[in-house]
């Protein structure tokens, strides 16, 4: 087991943090009712779902009913969206963006095969929406605007707020992906009606998240059943998951304002140094960007070949989402902020977490340069062509 | 916490066995990666996930290709009727039974209101339907039957092998939820083209299941996204769950014979004892029924009532579904085996597990006719009345 590695992809998954595994722990075996059930058991079960709920809910500023608790971020992002469409009535108009996650992407794509019409989005060269774009996009039939916090390869943030403005006036409803921004940035829950969290990518268990949905939203459930999650979202409660999940958010929004400004600063570290080698770019937004995800360009090197030379030195990266890895294709935000194909198919994402330390970044930077070269000697282009 | 009571309410969850907790601890904080990472980290999840598959597969008779991982069985069911009639073209004809899991009644409703027809077969007064009923339900247009292989409130075994070969004739697809038979009687996997098993009821985690389906089987997937499952369901897969479900149907398996033996004589001692209190009944087959279920009805008692009783005697068990107790109506499966309305309301479901003793049994046996009688003199109603 790669214990010894050094982990850059946490916009991948995270590891789970050691005191949220022990917080799980008492749901496998001991406490481990089924929380519909009448009995002690149960009545254990159901209070650690309640109190993890409340706790979530005390932590966000909402109500313990606006979460429905899901198997993780696809789920919910699925559940807002086609939940939606599906209790939508006469509007069938689907607003989002060319870089949204592909179970945002894949979901409004399936609901067009069933009648719905969408709208994808440009953005510009930094991976942002032009607020007005939206604005002018929204039609009598438009239902609902989808458009994530900050981007899970670029880390790109949204203008969340000023859509939330634009939605509310307009009387449409906006969802948000925010599963690489819980720990990292506030949440723009006050902006939007719905919006997406996963557990692992903050250190909580994989299987496991929560749609928030506000108050007075309809949504028919995707899965069907005893009626739990006040009818939204039936199946038995993954107990050591929720558990899980409202630990893993105590713990982030804890950690949140330091995490952000130790990562931050790591961050631009690594964009000055990166910047020392030539033939490469940042991709994404410098600023307005999430604290712990860098992508870059390599000019004349796959992004594949630098993952597996770089894990051969121990250092976990990746070229862009962990979902879309198996595939070749240049990563769908890469092309669609502009860059060249050359470049978009050398793209490195480092990813950050709680336990990245300083001596992490300044073992990545100390192999990559040399890394580069090596890769570059053997490539068929050149830098520059 | 209850850690000293008595549990006999395995059909609703069970606890997690202490080895089975032990091998997914790795996953959480050593093995982390996200199995459609590249690096070390992804190929060490990958290879839990292909591993854990493999183990299935092979213990089952499939093919590994044939599972898809899901959170559970309820979202089983869902994926096997919604995305089977999301792929059905003309067809548009479900059959199913009175006596299924909500998980399947509430997915067929929901695609009644899409236009889909729907056929609810009775059963007899034990339970079970009659196959040559479902013969003569076929239609040209008829899509699926779901039939469940035992019932999860009376234990009552269908005739799953029979149904088979009258589906396979007729051209039309059979699915089973298999959810409370898996570890409890050989699985009717070669009679079905999908089977729905959830871990959490064999002593593996909550928020894990699978759906087999046979190669061939078209499944329009509920959750898009990422493509994982061979694009049937999409999500970061929860590589800990997983390999606790793989590790609890190996065990479940290891353990079928000798288990199931052992809690049919430790049912058929209740039933007797049961049947030795004035104004009972058992409800469900005698014999074609799974071995570790028991459902009474006691007359001129709520069962509510019994439950609560029996939870101050520190005995955990339940009045039917787990899924469906906040609800006070007469459990649907009572209802559909004729148990007349009195006694359906005083109904008792008794399931054991691998951890269930025959002291476990003993001392329920002990409490119950005083517990019994205790009730039915503050009852309003009388027996035999």
């Amino acid at each position: 087991m790669m214990t010894h590695a050094i982990y850059l992809d946490n916009s991948a998954t995270t590891p789970t943090a050691t005191e949220i595994v022990a917080a799980m722990q008492p749901y496998f075996s001991v406490s481990y009712g089924n929380p519909s059930s009448l009995h002690a058991f149960g009545r254990e079960a159901r209070s650690a779902v309640d109190t993890s709920r409340a706790t979530i809910a005390g932590l966000l500023g909402i109500q313990p009913n606006e979460i429905i608790f899901t198997a993780g971020a696809t789920e919910a992002n699925n559940l807002a969206i086609i939940g939606t469409a599906f209790s939508s009535g006469t509007r069938k108009h689907l607003i989002t963006t060319a870089v949204e996650h592909h179970a945002v992407l894949h979901a409004v794509e399936w609901l067009q095969t069933l009648g719905f019409d969408m709208t994808i989005l440009d953005v510009d060269a930094t991976g942002r929406i032009d607020p007005t774009q939206v604005d002018q996009s929204i039609r009598p039939d438009t239902l609902l605007v989808s458009v994530m916090t900050g981007n899970n390869e670029i880390g790109t943030l949204q203008p969340i707020a000023e859509l939330g403005r634009i939605c509310r006036a307009r009387g449409v409803m906006l969802h948000t992906d925010a599963v690489q921004a819980l720990g990292k940035i506030d949440l723009p829950i006050d902006s939007v009606d719905l919006l997406s969290i996963s557990a692992h990518k903050f250190h909580g268990p994989k299987g496991v998240g929560f749609l928030y949905a506000r108050k007075g939203t309809d949504l028919t459930p995707l899965l069907h059943g005893g009626g739990h999650e006040h009818g939204r979202r039936s199946g038995t409660e993954n107990v050591p998951g929720i558990v899980g999940l409202a630990a893993a958010v105590s713990l982030a929004l804890d950690e949140q304002e330091a995490l952000a400004a130790r990562l931050g600063a790591l961050r631009s570290r690594m964009i000055d140094a990166v910047a020392q080698i030539p033939g490469t770019r940042l991709n994404g937004h410098p600023e307005a960007c999430l604290p712990h995800i860098a992508n870059f360009s390599f000019e004349a090197i796959e992004g594949e070949s630098l993952v597996m030379k770089l894990d051969e030195h121990g250092i976990a990266v990746s070229t862009g989402s962990a979902c879309s890895s198996p595939n070749l294709e240049p990563s769908h935000v890469l092309v669609a902020i502009g860059v060249p194909m050359s470049m978009a198919h050398g793209s490195l994402r480092v990813s950050m977490g709680r336990q990245t330390t300083d001596r992490d970044i300044d073992a990545f930077l100390g192999v990559l340069p040399d890394v580069v070269s090596e890769l570059r000697l053997i490539s068929p282009f050149k830098v520059g062509e």
